[in-house]
């Protein structure tokens, strides 16, 4: 359990990152965990399990896909609990380790597959815009560049850890023509470059439909609602937190000052929120693994795909 | 003429900044002008200084302080062009340029005494917001803790100039409680800390009462509009621009991108707009040294105030 | 029969109140009326409390929580009409009452639980809003007072019967702050206190999300939408009505004028209208016991929790 | 001095009510006043008099129409101080006074006749709404009915002091048919009727064109703008606060808890405030002496009438 | 396979229109190929006829009830493969058409009943409001009429085909009220007549909930927005295109040129776009065979009712 | 009078068509007028000018061009009746006509001028709309032309007179790029060209702001709102209707029900509505020879230009 701990504790200080990886982690930090018990029987296995469970999850408590991914290895084991070895619980929790990963990879190739038809073959160059860094927004854009569609992107550098820069690289790596703007610019330039179409990444989702992604996300949705340019959210449905359903407020993680103003006056008091909610009145539609529809419908949908972890 | 081209060459530069400074300095390099000229009489110094006034007005097309400066001192030599000495213009636009300084002066003044009465007298702490540096909402703002009332203020970085900090320290300095956030996290900030009044500043004015302001203003004034805050703009009606009533627009400059990205990978297209506009239906109201009104009055209260410059 | 007309009358005349009490009493009428049969068998029984449960759910067509109870019961005993006794209908529907008042307890607790989640634990007091009175309002609020949660409530008197005063006197007992405000105060309150939730409950929901409540709910619901304030309606599903999804208009009850003006100048109509509609658009969430969700969802999970009543 | 103080409180404890007899009280207590004066002069006399009218002025900072009238006094005084007798101040204050009178029966008769012609003739039947007791708005709907306009009334009780009657009761004396609704059925009313205009009064307009008048007022211009009904003000430009231009707030004036719960439960915090505010974005023209407008011009209008009192 | 090639030239030049008669021939040119077909088993049959299918499908490929119907005939041959005649399935194809036919019936008799209780009975006369003509709304108000409902009608003579006119006649001869403008008086006609409901016909669903119809519904959901006119889309779930849910791009139809301008100067251009999407947020219901309900749920009863097209 | 009554019947009868024609033919009626009266002195001349000038301005009361023409001219009159001689008024009246057609002549003029400048000079083709036919919009869009600005125009024929033919072929005549729509897709064109400025013209301005203009304007106006694209109309002051300060109500005309259908079938109404209104709120600015500002200003700016006419 020590050790377990000392795990939990590298995903809690944001030493391991990204909704992926994190679930990978978490579970292989399981995975570990059972190998070092010895139990009896898969009942005292399970019960053990649990317990390492509820502390992976409290580490990231707005990481759902680490949750998902943790309940789909549980309930796999459960289903499963009458005929097999409490010795190799271990080996199985790879095996739905790799089908986890599997469907995470799936929905990815899914959504860019689905997203890069939302952009229309034209001979005027279409603009697209987007905010900090999605790997499934640039997989969208990078299969359309693929399929030879005719457009541009626009991007902000995300203050403060600038993860525009990143997202502005791949698409250029891509062949992909891009301008940089800072996040203040957002407004003006949808204007200024009419674009068509606005498509951001997720962390997380909840019951109502409500996005929760990268600060500047809802300014960017408020542009898009004044302007009345189409605004789509790409996010697997594996990032549907179920227990939003149940009442269970998501939290805004606050983050370090100091990535803000290094050496402020003493007295300025400075605040680093990461994240913030885009409500489903502002979202055109989902993109996710099972289609494009209004975020309002992702539990629907969950349900329906991943019933293990309802 | 040539020493006068070059003193243009340091307002377009941007070697010069600040409204004041720049309306200050040309008429210096107007009177400068002046007294290098030999003139046989009033009517050749005047068709002399109206070249003059033009090279000047040319180098910042978007600066009405300097714009209305210059007409006024011109709107004055006339005036008195049948009883003055050519051999004195440039005696005469000292004169009228302190006239000048002194309405400048006085409006900002104004414009402090009448924006803090905005400001209520409460037990709850109010919140004031604010965007970039604008020395007339410090003025405001400082008016206010002047007269004690008990407040405190939200305030955004401002990228890629910072000119954020500048306004944190100074009320940090006049023992205002602060609360420093990135340009993005505004929508979030007016929404976490139940943002009471929204202040900005102005570089523009048009007949329409569409306002000209740093990138990022007329982001805030969405965010003013989606959560209902009222949403004022201080300036002295000396930003107006009158000629935009005969249909001019206002052209958005563009800094250089190094000042976004230093050394982005080639090929990635950066833009670094400064400004942005602000339409009147976002505005509740334009503080001025006229009073507070709705802005598309400002050229009725122009008019009225300033006939000189019409 | 005749006593039957008796007692639906009973429900009818607003002898009887409140939408779980209204269930209960029709089923009870129902089964004393099955008490008063001699059936030969149940095809012939059943028969008889289709005339019967018709003539009930007819008194009140707007209170589906009786409809969807009697729908319930009887659908109960048609799958049980195979293997039981047609002398003891009436024992077979007291079963099942209980277990449908079960129901309804069940909803309200996991109504009051879910809903309370949605007040945080904070240092400043969190403001919620509510208007008439509604008893699952009153559990969420005084669960997330068991719960130690640090907040005030604002609500109106709702004229002319009065019953904000019930709410008031309620949530005081439990040692909730409240202050109370005359109902056309409703906007200024909002923005004067910032409120930061508004709650209210329903007397029926509809297959398109809207929901029927007292009349000022729909104008809180407008102060809601341009203060930005989160607006819920908590409610059982078992107060959806099937019906309007074919097509079936809800009615708006009359009430008796005296109710606002005892003896008005001959001449003056006085209407006394007691429900008015919200449409999806002004409501964030549904807190039901199914979880929060959109409110034209109402359907979908109706169909998933309580297939017998569709 | 101390008749004066006594004078005041009488119109600060509300004995005195009604804009037009405040004002024309206010004048008879200055008038009063001057005549106890024993002054050398009429410098002496106007510094008396200044005081004393601050006085008067501040028992109802809210009543512009009694302000207005003070300073009309007063300026008309300064214009005479050369020609006039110290001995007779108040003879002088008397003819003003009668002066001011005739111009608030003029604006009165001339918004009647001004707001009557927005009715249209009309076969069917013309749906107008109102909110409390105004005055002015009685007076244009009278002047509509004695044309012969074709109209039906929904009005308000407006609690807590039931000025609706007083309106329903006038309107039925005029043969003007009226249905009477309590506020919370604003919005239905709106509807039900497919009310064509509404209209209201104002206790005080400032410079931003927002109006003050009586609690519930904003409720039915956010119903007004939803049902995208007109929505009109009536109102002298004498209520026009110019103080307003200068920053000063109006303050909402909070009345006796009593009149909305005589003996509540000990610890229910009653709040009574007696008017909210409408802001311009709601007004679709001022109905005034001068004409139909926007509210926000009611500066200009107000300073081509009446320039003594700007 | 050349017969059918001609086929579908027939559908693609638009020879055959509407939505029901082109799906029904679509199946005929289906059945007609199968039976000039000469195969050995159903599975070199199914595999000639996912070619024609195709085909098919590809002339108009914005017409979901035909392609739906396609799949369904072909959804239900590959259930019975097993146990049944190749030499048989033009047999089997007619059978099916008779089932997609009665299922086409079935919904428009189902949309004409439920869509009817939409129109309350009322003493004043109910006004109603449709754009086009489709043959679901003609439907409903035929029924309504049957009802003795009394209501009159608004409609558009939608240029340039002018195809209100059919509606306007249709109504007229079953003794309904009908009142005839010109399309860019739709707003004028929506205050003027202060119509109390609007329901038009629909082309095409996606997954989105946005519905695609004749050019000008877009127009008249901006009207019925401005002015909180409830605006209904009736349509079977059979014009669901399930592909959108994929990402799949409707695409805007271009007619003739010479509709709009017979003659015109040579080097006007001129674009004639048959349809128009309306998006979800303007839509307050759909009214299908399966009730009335928000239109992004379309996908959900789709599913439901026809798991073979999905 | 005789041959004035018929002369006036040639207004009202349409016979005389557009604003400039008909201002001018009716003071050339009211000169020939004043030739046949033979006037004793100048008291008694314009006595019956007023009773002429009546007549003429009760012909078509939504003409504000004649109405202040005519009073133009008879206010010229009365300044200059004590020293002209009443045998030639009809000399006085062409002189003043001749002064009446220079202002409008000019304001045409300086609108194209001040209007031009609203489209920029750019690389990328600018994109203007318009709906009817306006002179004074196609004097700015040929005055751009002249400059040699890059644009194209999208225009709507206009139903059912078809004034949108004549704007596309004096546009294509001036080599302008046109492209024409039905009056149906005009959303759809504002989206799919992404218009970046729409202008129309207007037939009258109200005091509050509204202008009246051909049916379909409001619909544009909506469009635009919803779009935020930039809404200009472009009007001569001297449309500007005085009277509707005093609250007289603009009427809308019916024009012949055969313009939209020839022989429609016995029973079914037409409504031909030639002209609707946009509310300020919907037009971001007036374009008139005074310059561009919020159209609510038109009284001030009128007052200032033409004081004769107030």
């Amino acid at each position: 359990m020590e050790q377990l701990l000392k795990d939990a504790e590298r995903i809690r200080s944001l030493e391991i990152q990204g909704a992926t990886n994190i679930a990978l982690s978490a579970i292989d930090f399981l995975s570990n965990y059972a190998k070092r018990l010895k139990c009896e029987n898969m009942e005292i296995g399970l019960e053990n399990l649990y317990k390492a469970r509820d502390i992976l999850i409290e580490t990231r408590p707005t990481e759902p896909a680490m949750k998902n991914g943790l309940k789909f290895i549980i309930s796999k084991l459960e289903e499963e609990k009458d005929h097999c070895d409490a010795n190799y619980i271990s080996d199985y929790i790879e095996k739905y380790k790799t089908q986890y990963y599997d469907m995470l990879q799936y929905s990815k190739k899914k959504i860019a597959e689905i997203g890069a038809r939302r952009i229309p073959s034209s001979n005027n160059k279409y603009v697209v815009m987007t905010h900090c860094h999605s790997s499934l927004v640039t997989a969208i854009l990078l299969e359309a560049k693929n399929q030879g569609k005719n457009f541009k992107v626009i991007n902000t550098e995300t203050q403060p850890r600038l993860q525009g820069r990143k997202t502005a690289k791949k698409l250029l790596d891509a062949g992909i023509e891009i301008t940089h703007i800072v996040d203040s610019a957002m407004r003006w330039a949808v204007r200024h470059f009419q674009v068509d179409l606005i498509i951001i990444g997720a962390d997380s989702i909840t019951s109502e439909g409500t996005i929760i992604n990268k600060i500047g996300s809802r300014l960017l949705a408020l542009v898009a609602h004044e302007e009345h340019v189409p605004f789509y959210v790409a996010s697997p449905l594996l990032k549907y937190n179920p227990e939003t359903n149940l009442g269970i407020l998501e939290i805004i993680e606050m983050r370090d000052p100091k990535e803000i103003w290094k050496n402020p006056p003493k007295g300025i008091k400075i605040l680093n929120p990461a994240f913030e909610t885009v409500s489903r009145r502002y979202i055109d539609g989902l993109i996710t693994e099972a289609g494009i529809f209004a975020s309002s419908h992702v539990s629907n949908y969950f349900a329906k795909l991943y019933p293990e972890m309802v």
